[in-house]
């Protein structure tokens, strides 16, 4: 039983800072490293990279939408020639701060609005996986499981790893809830640890129906941008480490 | 007797262009790629390096300060450990897209503010050169040959290559007259050509004070953002060509 | 029989240019300068109002979504708190900078993604508006006639001026021939005077269906982005003064 | 005896936020608005200045260089005439918003490396105050009391307000101890809010020399960036009371 705790980091840009990096450092092992455009600047990255390699954790590009005002949180209509563009110019940028840090990046994810979009739109897809063959076509790109971007990157030959939320509501088919709908985020501990240990050890989790709702992860995503949430995600990780579940990154 | 001409392009940013991409790449054999920082976004980065790698142009990353709303021509205090976090940045970056595109950066030239400050301040020609050597210590600096970074780049083991401007005038200790001073730039057809002939060919050219000054040059740099500017480089190329000048780069 | 003629002025943005203001600042009479958040800079801002100022042509804030990268291009999900911010902030800064300049700012034009979605969009129509019934209630908003913002503006008591395109082809209906069907650009500079003329004197243009369709327009929209445009303005400028059109900004 | 107390507000950007506004809307007088250069968008300015007037805390546009990846303290070479259109528009832009919300901008304070460029630099102060001046000359200018902008606005008729800092040491001549001495900041916040108590009733401090110096300063700026600020700036305002000193905004 082997699984990875991912999370975002390196979200910060100039002044501002998102979240307590080196507390989450303690706790993933895999880090989505912010990769400038919608948070992050060059001297952030070094920092998240260098302290992630210190610790052993994997590094991931975690590549945007360009939109630091809004956080890569709004859906954009991008040509697919520009985004695929800006994200082999993420990746790398990120991946040549990481080498000189000493590690590398081992995988993508993208972030926010270019998560969700690339789940469903196969031409925003199609951009994505273009870029991480140009770049390296060994690279794994982590997301849902199910969705446009894991069709696409079977057809490229891009390895794909999917994730799960321990701290999300699921429907019945797999989905996950809406985060506008009622109880789609769970904030009790001991309902959070229990998911993440069912997705862990069964690779199921109860569903809003009350069925069982096979979730098939290689890694489960943590969030660490509140105290609460570092705290939950240090829950989540001790929990499975009692239950015997080996935490590692996938790459 | 070989000599490289260079040019700034891809300084285009969103909508906006500026000069004649394709007109310069069939004039130059070394192509200054923006990076983003002064100019340049990702995908005009990549239209530019495919442009140069189908016509055998040399790509450089032609790394900047951190200002688009002023082209880069500001004068910054930056730390030395975030110059050298958006140096590796933009040099990584347009590596990864050059390479996509069947081509690499195979060299460094600073843009604007940032190459002046570097051939004066040492902190900051160590900033830069500290990047290039964590990425990839093979690639060559190009910049004015009497200068900090040439003296960091020595230590560090970094190779340098040193440029002339055969439209600028220079004094008799061979640095350039200030733009600010009149005749510091010229721009008789005849008068320029003449010079970029004698810093080919004798490695020199004539002061301010009419003396005779040695310009040890690898490369001349040319401009193109206006009609004129691209006839100026046109006329440059042809008579190094008819004086029997071998135009190569110099990486 | 009066008409407005207006263009997009102000375009630049730091180093870069886009279009001849000084021309169309001879042929138009009403300039929908932009306001920084898809193109334009303080002093860029600050240099069209004094040339508009001038020659006697009426200022417009041109607002729009927070794009550079893109030019405003692209359609974005803003809460309407927000909208309403980000138009506000742009009007008030516009119009303090052309106060100054002996000026002030007499319309709000929408441009580019945020034109399209207020016309159909109540919800950022709203946005829009109230940042306009915010700053000043008297200014009046120029979109197409029949669109969601014209509606909202009515509701709301703030003036709306319709604007037409004598360059565009239209349905039956009166709506504009999307630009990626065949024959929605009229380049024919015959043409397109001619139903300048017929849209000016007769409030109509011939649809695409040979129709006649009423077009009610106190103000015409002329490019000049590229020297063709600007001919082509010139020449219905100089086209309709010939058949006794009032050239007059609405404001 | 009447004192105003000064802080920076609205300091956030996108998703980042920086200090505890409300808490600080409840200590001080007088609020410092970033007008989005170098932090601060549109919908932060909205609330920041909605919460002012809800207070009755008077609003100032705090402008600054543009530079938000340096949060303005990069001092940099403006053309007097971009600075004045750059200060011109984020003081309009922020004046509108404060109108709107029910308020208004009372007065001007520059930022970061332009408040410490201005205090010396004779051209930019101009620029500064030509821009207050374009917009509106009854507004006061608040800076260090021995400054350049004080000379130049003094020339031009705009009013200016001194302020002093009750947690910097001074010297014998009344200058602020450069921040990279030692003893530079006075943490110790018996200390501190004794040396705030003689600056409003007795208008001067003990310099590190052990002599007494005259302070004049109508408003004294706290910080709240941190929590022990908050701390701090809280027991200023609650000894000034104590010992009968009226806090008082200055515009």
């Amino acid at each position: 039983m082997v699984i990875d705790l991912n999370a975002d980091l390196g979200e910060g840009f100039g002044i501002w800072r998102l979240g307590d990096d080196l507390a989450l450092l303690d706790i993933v092992t895999s880090a989505n490293v912010a990769c400038g455009f919608h948070a992050g600047d060059p001297v952030t990255i070094r920092r998240t990279c260098a302290a992630a390699v210190d610790r052993g954790v994997s590094i991931g590009a975690q590549v945007s939408y360009r939109d630091l005002a809004h956080f890569g949180r709004r859906e954009m209509d991008v040509e697919p020639e520009e985004l695929c563009a800006e994200v082999l110019y993420q990746l790398a940028a990120v991946d040549g701060i990481a080498r000189a840090m000493g590690g590398r990046v081992s995988y993508v994810k993208p972030h926010g609005a270019l998560y969700n979009r690339v789940c469903r739109d196969k031409e925003q897809a199609t951009a994505l996986i273009d870029a991480v063959a140009d770049y390296d076509p060994a690279l794994p790109v982590l997301t849902l499981p199910v969705s446009a971007v894991h069709e696409v990157a079977a057809a490229a030959g891009v390895p794909t790893v999917s994730e799960a939320f321990a701290d999300r509501a699921y429907t019945a088919a797999g989905a996950l809830v809406p985060r506008r709908e009622a109880g789609a985020v769970i904030h009790d501990v001991a309902a959070v640890t229990a998911r993440a240990r069912g997705m862990a050890l069964e690779g199921s989790v109860t569903a809003v129906d009350g069925s069982r709702v096979s979730v098939s992860a290689r890694s489960l995503c943590v969030h660490g941008d509140t105290p609460d949430a570092v705290g939950l995600a240090r829950a989540v990780r001790n929990d499975l480490l009692a239950a015997g579940v080996v935490l590692q990154a996938f790459a």
